[in-house]
């Protein structure tokens, strides 16, 4: 069946504690390359019947009610294949 | 700079009580199209320098390390552009 997916991060602006300590961390275990990391959300939904523009409508819909605060987060949805 | 983005998902033998939570309210705010929902996490890293194999390497041994338990969740790792 397909699958939509549903990213939703922080806004770039909000502070990302998780982030910020996974990014502390990284180094502590002698990972060194990585200067910056945000963490997120990632939802798949699997939908029932074809995925039409209404259907990925609807998903968005559901998005800015459910999956993310949109006052704080941005979220993108895109159909993985 | 170059991005790369880890994505965390349960197993999929695993059982995911967030994802199903969101499954049960999804019908409840009039959203009906949506069969199944699985949660994971989603990384975004910023690496220094260029993104070459090596690092990619390196930000594979940290998702095992420390973004993701790899005894309960899969992990993609990808270069955004």
């Amino acid at each position: 069946m397909p699958r939509v997916v549903v990213d939703v991060m922080l806004k770039p602006e909000i502070l990302d504690p998780q982030g910020q300590a996974v990014a502390a961390a990284l180094p502590r275990l002698g990972f060194d390359g990585i200067v910056r990391v945000r963490q997120g959300k990632r939802f798949e939904l699997t939908v029932d019947g074809e995925v039409t523009d209404d259907r990925i409508a609807e998903v968005r819909r559901a998005a800015e009610t459910l999956l993310a605060n949109p006052v704080i987060e941005d979220f993108t949805v895109r159909v993985e294949p």
